[in-house]
């Protein structure tokens, strides 16, 4: 129960939120979350449920959670909410009558179009709260908890700030084994089978699919984007970049880093990489400098975009950044071109607090060039969160 | 890539059933799955993806996959997908051409009311594909897949079977190891630390919840339910019950075993439990005698019951048993009480090859007396998959 002090700070981050867009009641509806987790439950309830149960937050700051008996226990330990209401046999009547007295006039609902950790609630649950609530006006008052959830992710707390920081820091010791490791002949698996072996020596989760978490690059012809990493050697002359992400606590970093491994007699980075390394921390930093609250997340991409075009390199076909949080695709706004893949995410407006990686790459002859950082938004731009790679590590 | 055959033995059982079924296509539609993970992806593709991805199965055999750049290297190198269409901006327009090609009279998708491992489609990409198909007639094709999942799952492969025999061995090690382990003064959460830290030597996950798996209830003032171990200690005259699942390559047990600590100078086990205990294990064996292809699962626990009823012990509240698999609660038919609670599940008529649990337990004034065992459903009726507990383990 380590969480629970996290967890009230969290729901009490909800109720003002709640509050602020001037909605009534916000409804997490889950079951078997072992299986079918709701990526915002984690926030408000960190323990895995079996049966049908509801989370209740309203506007005035009542707490209610409807849950099973066997539930119950679990729930009542935590002490998060005021109210357990427990049941046996059907959650229907008993979620009728709570929101009969509390007659919300909306209901904020885990279902989103564009901002995957804001649709945690399945069709199938969603067609149960239907049919349960078929003889009140409260599906009509149905609405998504997409802009609250948003927020609530987006405003990280000291407590969640502090473990953030502890994954960056575990990240950049795993670097340091990988550059210790890279030799020629080495492979791209050999290098990702050691940083597993450490992470697993340091507790700590992979901050996306363990397989290709890290992603290891080797030379030009490393397979592109979420590939797991496979057979290449890396030989004299070879870029190798890794992407990697751990999980500390509950909370991700997400970082890449690029080596160059020198052919013999070779004194300096070949030029064709340095200019492409100059080129991507250029466009980062052109992107750093437009993030700040207020504006939408395509123009901080856009200017990232356009540096790097002018410079003369082929577009990214990714967004600049995401947020960062409990997952290292964390919801919220993007840092992304106005594509129909992004949907409506690249127009959220940036608010103060948010953490968001910069990341960007590009092709060159000796392997892909790429970077990746995280920043934090202040009151009148943002700051690195992470501390950016200077200078291609040699090898 | 190590699970990828019993990958291609699960999607070629898939194809058989929408045969079966007369289903022309099964439509799995997920993204970012690292978050918001489809209980029947893994099944038919088990590494976590970014973007919008289709995997649509047919009855004649047609294996496609939809997925955005960047995710379809892992697509491809799996091989498990005769045509994988790579888009970078928006999955609709090739989902449609598919589906129009296609033509099927039938789409299954993964959302079911009553079936959590058939409702991984989350209500906000139900909502996606209606509009992206709009302007055809196929969201009138739209189906649950739960039959065909529910099936699916039920069909274990023989590499199946192999792994979740190896999850039982792996937990009666862990039994083995709480029988050396317990005497007057340890706590429920000292028993929980220790299973935990041969888990994590054994690289073994948890079936369920980490912090409720093991649950371990001392006496009979432990908290009941889906409770975390606390911090009651054991004392001479207690029953301990150990609820434990572990996961291993996938696939999990669920086992419950008993212990009662002697008090000083006691030989036997004290009456109140042994009679506890011939009456758990006679109301399983009743239910085990009833459970056979062909009937539904409201009988088998209806035996139960009666059997626990008769000899003078009250209901438990939940189900009989349920199917094992992949997850501790795997789907399909339940074993169960024909509550609302369970919708239509108990309903389910048993196939030949399911493996399911049978657990029940009576509370006595020593402490909780319970016992669970897997089944495995045979042409004529079931065995036993795991070796069920002959007598109390005295310490």
């Amino acid at each position: 129960m380590a969480d629970v002090t996290l967890q009230r700070e969290k729901i009490n981050q909800a109720i003002q939120i709640l509050d602020e867009l001037q909605l009534d009641c916000w409804l997490t509806f889950v079951r078997e979350t072992g299986e079918q987790p709701d990526p915002a439950l984690k926030l408000i309830f960190d323990q895995e449920l079996t049966w049908h149960c509801a989370f209740i937050l309203t506007h005035t700051g009542e707490k209610i959670a409807i849950v099973a008996r066997y539930d119950d226990d679990l729930v009542k330990q935590g002490n998060l909410y005021n109210t357990v209401f427990t049941y046996t046999d059907n959650f229907a009547s008993v979620l009728v009558e709570t929101l009969t007295r509390l007659n919300p006039s909306s209901i904020a609902l885990n279902y989103s179009i564009d901002d995957v950790a804001a649709d945690g609630l399945t069709h199938g649950m969603y067609l149960q709260l239907v049919e349960a609530l078929k003889a009140t006006p409260f599906p009509e008052r149905f609405t998504s908890s997409s802009p609250l959830i948003s927020r609530l992710r987006s405003r990280k707390t000291s407590q969640e700030l502090v473990r953030m920081r502890q994954a960056i820091q575990e990240t950049y010791g795993l670097f340091d084994l990988i550059t210790r490791s890279l030799k020629a002949g080495v492979t791209e698996r050999e290098i990702s089978d050691l940083v597993h072996a450490k992470m697993a020596n340091r507790s700590l989760g992979s901050a996306w699919s363990y397989d290709s978490c890290p992603g290891v690059k080797f030379g030009p012809n490393t397979l592109f984007g979420h590939g797991i990493p496979g057979g290449i050697e890396i030989e004299p002359g070879f870029v190798v970049s890794v992407d990697l992400g751990v999980s500390y606590a509950g909370y991700c970093s997400d970082l890449q880093r690029m080596w160059y491994l020198r052919k013999p007699g070779e004194q300096n980075v070949p030029e064709v990489v340095s200019q492409a390394f100059a080129a991507v921390k250029g466009a980062i930093e052109a992107g750093k400098a437009v993030l700040k609250p207020g504006i939408q997340g395509w123009q901080v991409d856009a200017a990232a975009r356009e540096y790097l075009v002018q410079a003369g390199y082929s577009e990214y076909q990714h967004a600049l950044g995401h947020g960062v949080g409990r997952y290292a695709h964390d919801g919220g706004p993007i840092l992304g071109p106005r594509w129909a893949r992004y949907g409506e995410t690249p127009y959220y407006t940036i608010e103060e607090g948010l953490v968001f990686t910069l990341e960007l790459g590009v092709m060159t002859e000796r392997g892909y060039v790429s970077q990746e950082d995280e920043v934090i938004v202040t009151a009148q731009g943002c700051e690195w969160f992470s501390q950016p790679q200077d200078a291609i590590y040699v090898v």
